[in-house]
Formats: structure tokens, sequence, C-alpha cells
């Protein structure tokens, strides 16, 4: 936590040379042990003067590697979580991101446009979720201060008194009417609820707001710890589930096969199409186990026009740059209704997980991340069906000699591939914990035994049939 | 130009075959000499099987290096430029993106939609524009491919006759009525407005179809021509103008300076906020020019919800697989009506073409691009407004002294300022042909001299204010 006492103006020459410096220190920091980012988020009440504080830091500051969003409220829609409108704003190791606007503004916002008051257990829930991502955040190596610009209701009266007329319906515009003081007192007895764990400048000196803000980002950017990677000393491994280490190889009848599989493709294309909500379908399992052949079902009647695909692979490096969901929440801006993953955000606690690529401290933090992105989803009208093919290690050495011997397939084979199937048992304990600790209600596993994919197929659909119906669709 | 005539059914197996090698070929073309990208446009008549069509290519080719977007059509607004949607999706060297949605369907339904029936000239006029931004992606190394998918009236009314009404609500909710002869034919003649250099697939056969699409796109992989980078033979350099070699130096008077930038700074202020388009205000200049202190000056009695600053510097590695443009066009999505750009796309003919980070063919070529991009946003209610700031070489020595005298002003003088200082006569010549070339109705540059920096602040601001109330604001 940083501390609040102990103020003292600086030279400001002295200042900046510092600011910049540690900025450096910062970006120079990529790629290394220490590396993060710094999320400053900023609210406060009108005419305390954020702006201008903001606008100084930007003169002390090399503005080449700060970035400032300050877009006019989103008000809460129900139809996205309160982080997806500045996901694609957190920023890389290295960099600077001034959040003026951002979730808290738009909480307030929000609870103060509501035409029925807003419920204030509602608005508690709101803050505690906003803790946990940024908590989150802050173990992906991206850290967050929130600062308060306050300022007293007899100072702000007398900062109208002497406002161009011009600008008081500006400042009207993008907020409550600052001339009544129920509704100031109203919304400083709201922001109270969250701002427990702010920085809180008092605004009535404009030289020392200024001060004040630039030396708490001084402190936050001069704070670069070394990443803590150990993880648990004794993790809790998950029991094989028997559909994983067995699964079922239970033939169709081919005789009615096409006639069921053509029906239920056509109820699957009619359910996801009149739904309100957001689709999202998600597949992991083992090499071959039929992901693809499942998602061209789900597709064969809709349109390209109704969904979107995306096929994960390893991350490029800039998104490495990010906290690993990152490249996922960009995904999510897609405007389809429904989307479909060839892999997930689980390769976190699969794929990278097994082979390395994160420490143990990462993938056993995932779960928790995960489900928590999971319901904020789902919170906001986003249906999640996830589906682990299961495949006998036998039947995957059936399918991989059949793609050896066709041409075209050969290259969906690989030298990792052969690498993960000598590492088959490490996948099926991860897979093992990823159903054991991220089958929720609100996000449920379907394990579908995949050794005849005629099976598989029938009973993929009517998975999603089953839960596009069940919930209140 | 894609052959069009012997056209023969290949064996499938085959065919994958060579698509995949194709894909790979071109993913492992990244940062070679004959490196692309490629958009696959794709439109048609409803019903015809482009979505049948694209589904197969997506299972013949590796889906993890091929994109698919497919929205349903953004009708035009004249707030944003038929590209503006789609930039962002623009490939990445090695990639393939099939548009599916794309400006021509944007277009029709545009076309279609509005309640008068839509100019002609208007019409022709949006595709010479779609056809020079077509140009301008493939000389930036990104291919472009444009498949209309045919069907008869006959064929298209059989079609509807065995859709499912389900299916056939859906169809008609994304289009014309397919049942109205009328309609088909308007469609039919306003395409072929565009059309001649499309390739035109014939739908009664669904697998003829399919492969028809599947070998242009081969086609369009294969090629893979080495970049053709050697400049014009004779280059025409301006002559320098008289303001660029000998920028005035004009003292202002300082008993009234305070007193009329804070004028012009309210008034500027104003005159953006009320202004009902969108502002781009870009700064170019050589370094110490003043650059920063003019854009202080701008937001001064703004608030940082209304507007948004970009300081461009060199382009990260992931961005230069794009044509240079592309992280410009992201920069367009921010949602802020006032723009500001510290350094911009004109790097391209000063920095680029004087460090040779781009070749002669490259920097030749911008000028043409840069006005054409301009001129797009332009004409969708967007105020561009630009200036140069002349600086002397000798003021420019006198400033980098005091930089080099202040701690911490010292960071932004680095050895490549030294190098560019040595470089003065080649940026001079740059400048003047930017200022020769891009210098048009729509978008006009300002050459300001800066050896008096106050009389250069208050130019700047009076600049702006002019260019605000001459259009038509």
């Amino acid at each position: 936590m940083i501390e609040q006492h102990k103020f003292e103006l600086m030279d400001a020459e002295q200042l900046t040379l510092k600011l910049i410096e540690a900025q450096y220190t910062l970006k120079n920091s990529r790629g290394t042990d220490h590396a993060k980012s710094l999320v400053v988020i900023v609210s406060g009440i009108e005419l305390a003067g954020k702006g201008e504080a903001v606008k100084q830091l930007r003169e002390w500051l090399d503005p080449r590697y700060l970035q400032v969003k300050a877009d006019i409220p989103n008000l809460f829609t129900q139809k996205q979580s309160f982080w997806q409108p500045y996901a694609p704003f957190i920023p890389a190791e290295g960099e600077i991101q001034i959040m003026f606007g951002n979730w808290y503004s738009d909480l307030l916002a929000t609870a103060n446009h509501v035409s029925e008051p807003f419920d204030v257990y509602l608005f508690d829930d709101y803050v505690e979720r906003m803790r946990a991502f940024e908590q989150d955040l802050k173990n992906n190596h991206c850290d967050v201060i929130k600062i308060w610009f306050d300022l007293s209701w007899k100072s702000l009266q007398k900062r109208l008194d002497h406002l161009a007329p011009a600008e008081q319906r500006w400042h009207k515009l993008h907020g409550l009417n600052w001339r009544n003081k129920k509704q100031y007192d109203n919304l400083q007895r709201l922001r109270q609820r969250f701002t427990r764990d702010w920085i809180i400048i008092d605004c009535e000196d404009a030289a020392v707001r200024d001060q004040k803000f630039a030396q708490y980002v001084l402190q936050a950017l001069r704070h670069l710890p070394k990443h803590y990677e150990n993880g648990a000393d004794l993790w809790q491994q998950a029991q094989i589930p028997e559909a994983l280490l067995h699964p079922r190889h239970a033939p169709t009848d081919q005789a009615d096969y096409k006639k069921r599989l053509k029906k239920l493709t056509n109820k699957v294309a009619a359910a996801l199409r009149n739904d309100q909500r957001r689709i999202i379908i998600c597949f992991e399992g083992m090499d071959a186990a039929g992901k693809g052949g499942a998602i061209k079902r789900i597709v064969k009647k809709l349109d390209p026009r109704e969904y979107s695909i995306f096929t994960i692979s390893a991350p490029e490096k800039f998104q490495l740059r990010h906290p690993y969901l990152w490249r996922f929440w960009n995904n999510l801006q897609d405007k389809s209704n429904i989307l479909i993953f060839d892999r997930t955000w689980y390769g976190r606690v699969l794929v990278e997980r097994v082979e390395g690529f994160a420490t143990a401290k990462q993938w056993q933090r995932a779960y928790a991340e995960i489900n928590r992105f999971e319901k904020d989803l789902s919170d906001n009208q986003t249906l999640l069906i996830k589906f682990w093919l299961a495949i006998s290690k036998d039947e995957q050495a059936l399918r991989f000699q059949s793609r050896e011997q066709t041409a075209h397939k050969r290259f969906k084979i690989t030298d990792e591939d052969r690498r993960n199937r000598s590492k088959w048992p490490e996948y099926l304990d991860a897979a093992a914990d990823m159903l054991a600790l991220t089958d929720t209600d609100y996000a449920p596993w379907h394990v579908i035994a995949t050794d005849d994919k005629y099976t598989a197929r029938l009973e993929i659909l009517t998975a999603i049939l089953a839960q596009l119906l069940a919930a209140d669709g």
C-alpha cells in the first residue's frame, strides 16, 4: 500500500527527472523477471482538477510511453462486463495507461442515471468484482493504482461561481448537477463504498494536487518487484475421471446416423439463431479428438454472418506482453452473437502448464481467474458451452496414422503433436484439474467420448441444444 | 489478372494439398522480399452458396492462418469512410482474410436501403475510391481478390421454394425480397457497376462452385512476386520554400502575449468543443520545433474526456507486417471527437524517406496514398488541420543546448536527434516535397515559423480557429 502521509512538495525539476528515470526503468523492464505495466485509475469530483493533474503529468513524463484513455462514461447495459470496454487498453509491459474513464466512473454514472435508486448490494457486488479483476491484473504484472480527486462542497461551489457559462454547461453534461447539495452528498456516500483502497487527493491547492498525483505515480513506477513464481508447496492433484482414462466407444447405428445428424443440425442452428444471449462454444481436447469436425457440424446450417470461429494457436510476442487473457478479451470485441473457440483460454492450464510455458504459480492461479472471467461473461447475457473431447491413446494413434497416410492431412501432425503424445499422462492430469476446478454452475463442462466420432457428433449437438434450452433461453 | 477460363475439377485431395502448401509458403514469406497477405472479398446473390464455399475452403486450408470476417452490413453513414470498419482486419504478412462482409456488400446494402434511389454517380464514385483503396493495399503487399457468387433468377426461385420457412425469414432479414424480380434485376444492374474486375462464379452446381472458389484462392496464394522497389528514375524534387529555409523570427510583444494567448486558448477550446465534425490536428516538424508546447496550449481549456493525443514513435515489429497506414487506421478507432497527432503518417515521407526505412518506390507512392486517405476522411465529416513547425538550424542548436543543461530534458535528445540534425538538408528536401504534394484543398498545410515560440503559439491557435470557422463548421 502506498503511504499517504509525509507529503512534501518537491523541486519540479527534480520530480520530472525522477519520473522520467522511473519511466525508462519501467520501459526497460520489458522481458525481464520484474517487468510490469501500470494502470492509473483516476476519478473524482468535477472541477477538482483531475484533468489538469493528468495534463501536468503528461508534461513531466515522456508522452511516447504514456497513454491516456478518457472517454465519456459507458453506462452498464448488462450486455457486457464492466471491463470489456477497457480490456483492449490494458497496457503491455513497460507501458503506462491513465484511465481517466474507467469502470468506477461508469459505475457512478450508472448509479446516478438509473431512474430507480441503484441497489447498494448490487453496487457493492460490482465493486467486489472490480477489485477481483484488478487483483488478477496485478497478479499478471499489470499494476493498478487508484486515485480519487476530492473537493469540498464549499470549494466546488466557489469554483462553479467562477466558471464561464459555456464551460458550466459542458461540465453539467458529463455528470450531476453540481449545484445540488443532495446529489453531491449522495455521490460522496457512494464513492466511499469503493475508495477504501484508493489514494485520496484533496484538491484545494492546485500545485499540491499535481505534485501529489505525480509523486504517487512515481512511487508506483519505482515499485518493480521480482515476479514471485513459486507454486503451492502441495498441489492437490485431482483424480483423473474414468471418462478421460477410458473414453467409451459407443458405435452409432449408421442406418439412422445421417437422419439424426441432419435433424439435430437444424435444431441447433435454429436454437442458436433465435437465442437472445451471446453464445460462446469452447472446444478443448487432445489432438485429433475431433474439434474441427464438431465445429463443422455446428455451423453447417448457419450463415457465416451469424458466427465467428477463433482457432487459437501459440500467442504472438506482443500478446505475451499482456495478461494472458488479453487476447481473448480482444476476441470478445467481435460483433457476432455466436463465437466458437477451437482451443481457448484453458491453454493456460493445459499446454502452458504441461510444457512449462506458465510457471506453477501462474497456472495454479489461472483456475480462479478463468472462473471469474466466465462468471462476468455469464452475468452479462452470455452463455458458455464448454466441451472436453476425450479420446483414447489408441484411437489417437489410429487417427495420426491415417493422417500420415493422407498427404494433405500430414500438415496437421507436427513434432509438437508427437511430443504432446509422449506427455499423455501429464495432459490427463491437467485436464482432470481443469474439470475439477472450472466446472461451474454458470459454465459447466461437457466431457464427450470421441472414439466413435459419429456418436460424439450427435452427443455434442445434443448437449448444445440441451444447454440452450435449459437456461432461461 | 486471374484467368477465368480453362476450369477443371481437381481431385479434392490434390487440391487441399496444394492449398495447404501454398498457405504455408505464404506464411513463411513473412519478412522476406516477396512477403504478402491476402484479402478475399466475397459477395453475391443470396443462396448462391458463398457461405458454403467459404466453409469448404476453411476445411481445405489450415484454419489457424485464415480469418473470416462476416458481419451483417454497415450502412454508410457519412461518419466514417467505407474502409474504416474493416481497417483493423486488414491481414498481416503471411495471413489470409476472407471478407464475407466488405465495403461492396455495404455499398449494395446502402444503395438498397436508402429511401430515395441512390445516385449512380455517387455509387460509381464510391466504387472508384474502393478500387483506389485496394490498389493501395496491393502496393503495400496486401493482395486483394474479389469474387462474386452469381445465381440466375430461375435457380434462386427454385432454391427459395425448397427453403425451410425459418431460414427464409432469416435470409430476408439480411437483404432484399428475393421473390421480387424487379429487386433482383436492380441488384444485378448495380453490381455490374463494380464487378468488372471481379471473378464471377456461376453457382448452379455446388461442387463446381466450391472448387472454382478454392482454385482462385490457390492461384492468388501462389502469386508471390518479388517486391518491386525501384523509385522513379527522375524524381522531381520540389524547391525548398523560403519559409523553411529561413523561418521568420517575429518576436511577440510580451506585454500582451499572455492576454492574447488566454483569449485564443478559450476561443479554440469553444470552437473545437462545439464543432459537429471530427477534428484531427497534425503536427510535424524538426525536433525541438515546439510540437509538444503547441499541443499543451490547444488542450489547455479542454477536458481529457474531449480529446485524445497520439504521440507517434517508430512502429513495433507487428505493425510493420501491415500496410504502413494500418496503425493510424487503428488510432482512428478512438471514440474522441478531437484527435491530436504529435507526428503522423507523414513519417513515411519524412523520417522513413531520409533514413532509408522506406524504399524510394514506397515513399514516392505515399504522397498519393496519403492524399486519398485524407480525402476519404475529409469526405466523412472530418476536418484535418496540419502543421509544419519550421525552425532554423541555429535556433534548434540553442534549444538542444538548453535541453542538455536541464537534467530532465536531456532524455529528449538522443543520438538519433543528432543524426537527424546532420541530415538537415535531406529533411528540408523531404518537407518541401511533402508540402508541395500533399497541400490539398481538403487538408491544407500551415507552415508556422517557430524561432519565436510565443509568436508561433499564437499563430497556431489562430490558424486552428480560422480553419474551424472557415469550412462550413
